[in-house]
């Protein structure tokens, strides 16, 4: 019983999917059902590693050809891709994506489509790479009331962070040196500034508490502001810095959802995740904490992802045709998209965590005093409050507090930032 | 639609199980659908968390009762789990289990009877309690040509071996203090001679490369003479030491599927799960590396697995229902056993690993010249020879290899044996 796939896209990844589909041996034997029919392609000038027949810059023949069952997505993009996805769902065919920017910004319109059409869309590869994810919150986690997603989801920032953790290298130097050895982008505004995360925090969100997210919603700081200074603080208190996407249930109606540097005590089991590494901690009931981790991007990491949701569709299908047709076709409830509704994520006003500050005063001797005084009349109860040094002519305090409110800590800091005594707030993060 | 469930046994799995199904709230919709029809227990007596009508003591009744879709066989040991497991299968049912030991030795029995029947067997819970890992290797990593698993499958040894690792005690007096903690159980055979991890990595093998695998091929080493010496030293030389279970493609038709105590390096994922964690590392094609981390034990995330399968089955039969009925009926090609042969697996004398190992011998400055010549002798070449200090009168010795044959290895160290400068060998493990 053959599959017929059609790509849309022929780069890096759509490349590595090509690869594991035309090299089955010792892979699962249902690969071999697997039969490439059409690829768009922008030019069809350049060598390729698929037949020239296959080949086509008319990407709309592909979603509307009959032939196809499952369109896989794999060019990139809001535009076209998005498109072409409603118009192969329309066609009823399944879509197979690895396009975590549509998704998290269109997946209303997309899902909503495919649940009317009665098709599946799948999308391992948009989160973590390789690494399983989605499906295992589809599947094997969903006896679990899901309680906290918390990832290093961004490979790009996780290696600067990284590095300037071991270095003690500036973010600046280390961005630019990430860009020449290729794990930054020429322009790397999405994944410094925590745009990539934020995208992939939604997804998480949407699929662990079974609704729907709006990306504006999510709150989402990058880690531009981390300097090599608050590296090595946060070290001496016995912390790293990462780069957190999490997703937590606040109450039985309301949900956190957010990115943002944070400092994650050292024996956390996120810690130790450097470099382009990924991980994803889920906390859930029954199951208590569960992590998934390895390389969050690449041609061959995602190429799998991709590949196994090809699989999963046309294990399903087999099933189906084996079968006789209903219509329209009942989909697994497990893989399908079954919410409709909107989750109501909480303000970051509400939000309840810790935080670390540094503060550059005068060399006062009531300083402290003043600072404890103003996070105490906010209801802002610190951990620990150290003078830490003298830097530029100036005394540097570090706070930590305790689990406060943010809105009650931010209208604290406000106040202390008209203070005297204050010179600079020079470092804001939250602790995990 | 409803689909009803009969449970064999309300131990603590089972227990765990009845909390998930009678409270679904905020997880998967698909809970509302299962209904427990029938429990089997060895006593009625005992007040129990279901109603007393649901109870039974006929075990027979579950596994032929026509009402009852789906079987959940939690009662553990070996018979009259197997016989019963194997009636359910005939009367077409499909079969839940938490049952590693059963799954490990009659696997080939049920599996073949469960793909005659077109009936499900799922066995998440087998294998690191709630972690996801069958369900991934089957599904998630299905595009992928699997390498190596490496696992710290077993909680209790893990537990022991952390402690020795960290407060710097001995095996004997641990396991007593573990006894009494509750992590060790009072018989600790199967857990500290490595036969429940042998258990798990022939299912793990089983899944991952496709073919079935005879538990007595596969190689158990446990931990009773892993020593505090061997700690220290481990440590000095940047390593901990870990109980891994571990199946390895060694060709394209000969695996390596062992379990023994292993010199983890410091830098490595696997180094840094302590206590009663467990996590799985799967090397594939072109996935690379990623791991799963979790609890590996408890009732709740035993009974997280169980509840899982319980549902993936729901939603295939949700599929099935919606449709038409097929006699027998097509099994998703992903979930069902595919495999009928068995594996080769390679005698250990043909592994290529790494060793350490440890020697008392005469202070005598000649010693080293004899060992390094007699290693040489059968072509194992040595990373380091360090004379450590002197112990009860003798000198000790401890050599690293490099990768050897297991075979020439173990040839050499009987030549060593009888060599007269040669007091004791005094302790012999594997390197990862």
């Amino acid at each position: 019983m053959a599959f017929k796939v059609g790509l849309l896209g022929l780069g890096t990844v759509g490349t590595g999917t090509v690869e594991i589909l035309r090299d089955p041996a010792q892979r699962h034997p249902l690969l071999q059902d697997i039969v490439i029919h059409k690829v768009g392609v922008r030019s069809i000038d350049k060598p390729r590693i698929v037949p020239a027949e296959l080949l086509t810059t008319d990407l709309e023949s592909i979603v509307s050809d009959p032939e196809i069952d499952i369109v896989i997505e794999v060019m990139g993009g809001l535009e076209p891709a998005r498109s072409l996805m409603l118009k192969a769902i329309a066609n009823k065919k399944h879509v197979v994506t690895a396009n975590k920017a549509a998704i998290a910004r269109f997946g209303d319109e997309i899902f909503t489509a495919a649940s009317k059409a009665g098709v599946y869309v799948l999308l391992e590869a948009a989160v973590g790479g390789g690494i399983p994810v989605i499906e295992p919150i589809k599947k094997s986690l969903c006896a679990n009331r899901i309680n906290a997603v918390t990832g290093i989801v961004n490979g790009t920032t996780n290696y600067i962070l990284t590095r300037m953790q071991l270095e003690g290298g500036d973010f600046t130097e280390i961005l630019s040196d990430a860009q020449k050895l290729g794990y930054a982008e020429a322009d790397p505004t999405a994944d410094v500034d925590g745009m990539d995360a934020a995208d992939k925090i939604a997804i998480l969100a949407s699929l662990a508490f079974g609704g729907r997210i709006k990306l504006p919603e999510v709150y989402c700081e990058g880690i531009r502001n981390v300097s090599a200074i608050e590296i090595v603080y946060a070290e001496k208190l016995g912390f790293v810095i990462k780069l957190l996407a999490i997703a937590k249930r606040k109450s039985s109606d309301e949900l956190e959802v957010r990115v943002h540097p944070t400092l994650v005590p050292k024996s956390h089991p996120l810690a130790s995740v450097n470099d382009v590494y990924n991980a994803i901690l889920i906390e859930g009931d029954p199951i208590g904490q569960v992590m998934f981790f390895g390389r969050g991007a690449g041609a061959g990491p995602t190429a799998s992802a991709v590949v196994a949701d090809v699989l999963n569709i046309a294990a399903l299908l087999k099933v189906e045709r084996a079968t006789q047709q209903s219509e329209p076709p009942t989909l697994d409830p497990l893989l399908a998209c079954s919410h409709q509704h909107y989750c109501t994520i909480a303000p970051m006003k509400d939000l309840s965590t810790r935080f670390y500050a540094r503060f550059l005063t005068r060399d006062d001797p009531g300083v402290i005093g003043k600072l404890g005084t103003c996070f105490g009349n906010h209801e802002v109860s610190l951990e620990s409050v150290v003078q830490v040094g003298i830097r530029d002519g100036a005394a540097e305090i570090v706070v930590v507090t305790h689990q406060v409110q943010e809105g009650n800590f931010r209208e604290a800091l406000n106040q202390i930032e008209q203070m005297n005594a204050i010179e600079k707030v020079a470092s804001v993060l939250r602790v995990l």
